[in-house]
């Protein structure tokens, strides 16, 4: 018996459930969760069924072709374990999270490889015997440096790519290649603070709590489907060194809560929205 | 167009979801929101769906008999506000909290009376327009104090009886008579203090959270099945006095949140444990 | 034995604590509790003493002014209940809050009176048996209708003004005169969303979480020194209404957890920032 | 110029702060942070002063013992970074944390060693180039066990030693030697399960939160002076197993804010209770 999550959405219309479980029925496929939600403002419908079975996806996914409304999407999808390409600049906190997660249990995932545009952090992830490439920007023009680094991803045929303190842009054709498939994570701050030297700014506003936001990547104006987000307070003793401190745990945790979210197939995106089910 | 929920559960066993939608398809009831869960330990399957359409209680709910595991439970409640009736003895601060967000909306809950064994929350209670009775269990046998209580409680036919800091202790026959209806609130600690003065004991051996514990009377052993818990940190500098205000904070916050899970039929029992969808 | 808090702060120098509690100790004041922070990025001291004894304020004052280096603020505060004059438009949840808590003991505070630009709360601010005024800002310039409120206000020599969800903009000259006094309560949300609608565009924006601050109301071009803040967390399930009762649950937790610090004088205001001893 | 930390607890009397506070001053130590607190309900005083500057260790302790009242405890540490030597049985959680918090910057601590009674965790100790001492207790009294452990710990010399799961109860003879240096971390419930299988009896109460407490090893009946507790979130969807999950996320949480505490000297022990500062 094998374990997949049917991942479907589509416009609402009544009897919905009715016909995606009378598919999975018929097919004698035992239904281990269900989740659903209708965004009733959008009138968009939702659900994540976890099934376990014997599986013949394309009959399967030709009845749910003909049960479902035009333009509805689905996918069946392996409850294995995802595989994950991880980027890199200089900063430890995410990618070591990320590292004894896994090494430990705590994160189901398979780490293919890190890519780093620099190689601070080549000797950590060879401690986890996980490969390391090092692919300088230096002396390459954006589009030069990001096909370097997709060809490496490709050999590994990640799942996600994992934004883990990556810190240059990325070009609108790197971001539409793995559409919905780059989660980043960044700090966040209330108020906002736009520019360089965002735990200065947040240290001479005295702010009393820092953020961290994940997200999926898009080209959007501003920052794609937010997953997770988090707070951790802070407080007049804490140097703006402090405040950076606290931002890196608080971005560990975010990311790694967004990560189990994504890599155990429970997040859809909607517009620039998520459903989490 | 009337709005109810529908609350099953059963043995768990394939198609089940299938059934009980096909069945609300076949009614024209348009699903509002559904969540399910199957605990797969124990082979039971829970599922809370809301409704919108024109109700023909009957006939559907002999369809979900015919088509249900035997020993199923379901029932049909309407969506509407419910109605409590709430006990009482000297504390304020649950009381208090509950009449205000009653009244600014953040309760959705008639307060049909508040009965107290002491007259000292009367005051709070009429100016909020809520009548109060007082019912001294002063030189009577406890049966002769539930029964007076029960009768005021019959007459106002409440959804449910919250224990807002009521400190006596219920005798079986009342807690049968309003089974699984009773929800009471108290402390909660890392470790347990057994016996009097409970933040005396914390303070002395301090303690770095206090909790509180929502949960429904029953007559086992232990506090019968817990609907929400929370803890609030304390510190050295925290008095018994004060650790006693911070357990006021978190067991006024903890009973609300229960309520608001309650009052919008959220909350299934199931042995000693609650499945809350 | 009388109990005052002495509040001081100074440009750093070498034996300040030593200097002041030498001060205490010569006239047998006896300290509480002692708390002293020095903010080493710009050289400033601060220290608040809480003392029991027999005060003769000149002085003690005196001694300090001598002992203190120039441009050293320092003041006496009787440890007494504080008195508050609560401004508001027409949302019950942060006036209810603070009345329940006053009621209750959770907040200790004198509620002197309530002034409303509109009558709806009234009958809630009267039955707590608060004179309550309402002064209609219709047809009035904005300065004359402060003028009316000030008038208010000044009658009843309140410590200071909380803006429990008052709704309009103050002028310079109101702020000035209450300088440091004025507490106002404000949504916050990552990313900030400028503009009418708030929660709208957070809904839009698919937000996970929705936070409050609670703040000094300045001239400053943000929005004054802040005293405390913090989120709550909610879910694609959120409507853009849900998210407002969110915003309003959190609105009025961060107000009063502000009220409460600033009610037992543990905040300075330094520049634009507060420091909390 | 050094930097120095000055620890000084003693029953209360007047003028102690004025007293401590004039010595660093006649030696000319500059005051970095203090923080002091006054326990009313024992009357006992306790006082944490970061200094700067050049230090005469002896006469300053000198003065301080003519200064203070009899029995007083003062010491004088290195603001420097401590050593630890960790003990471990099998799980991994708490001693990665550690690891990747110590390599990423997170937590200021050397890591002297690694002892555990399996060789399970050798690998992962290794790659972060800290030797591991395995031990085994087969075949061995507690009394020899310990023994040999002791015997490699005091090699290291280090200042604390940190239970990081290790399994075995440790002897009388054991925890005296180490006096108020051993931490350890174990889970916690509410309400609390006693004997075995823990988190198979939470799954059975159908708690909603699990936590977790620090604290320092003694031989009194329960469990020592806590430094720290938090919980997690749990719900119905929780197995036994995630219950496990969740209690290791938490366990190696707390562990690691506890160790920050302590391993800056912000933590007094006064009879079973921490005075954190």
């Amino acid at each position: 018996m094998e374990r997949k999550t049917l991942l479907t959405h589509c416009v609402d219309e009544p009897g919905l459930i009715a016909k995606i479980t009378n598919i999975c029925y018929k097919y004698q496929l035992n239904i281990i969760h269900n989740n659903e939600f209708v965004d009733n403002t959008c009138g968009h419908f939702f659900m994540r069924t976890e099934l376990e079975g014997n599986f013949n996806d394309e009959t399967l996914l030709d009845d749910l072709n003909h049960a479902l409304p035009e333009g509805a999407t689905y996918k069946l999808v392996d409850s294995c374990r995802k595989r994950i390409v991880i980027m890199v600049t200089k900063e430890a906190h995410c990618l070591g999270d990320i590292l004894m997660k896994s090494f430990d249990g705590a994160l189901d995932v398979e780490i293919a490889a890190v890519i780093g545009n620099y190689d601070r952090l080549q000797g950590l992830t060879e401690r986890f015997d996980i490969p390391y490439h090092c692919v300088s920007h230096e002396g390459l023009e954006r589009e030069e440096h990001e096909q370097q680094m997709t060809e490496i991803i490709d050999q590994y045929q990640p799942d996600y790519i994992v934004l883990a303190k990556y810190m240059r842009v990325l070009t609108p054709d790197f971001v539409e290649k793995y559409h919905h498939r780059i989660i980043n994570i960044h700090h966040s701050f209330l108020p906002a603070f736009i520019g360089a030297k965002p735990y200065q700014q947040a240290y001479q506003r005295g702010v009393k709590i820092i953020g961290a936001t994940a997200h999926f990547v898009t080209n959007d104006l501003d920052e794609g489907p937010i997953i997770k987000q988090d707070v951790i307070p802070v407080d007049h003793t804490f140097s703006a060194s402090d405040m950076a401190q606290a931002g890196r745990d608080v971005e560990k945790n975010v990311l790694s809560k967004a990560l189990n979210k994504v890599l155990d197939d429970h997040v859809f995106v909607h517009g620039n929205k998520t459903v989490i089910l």
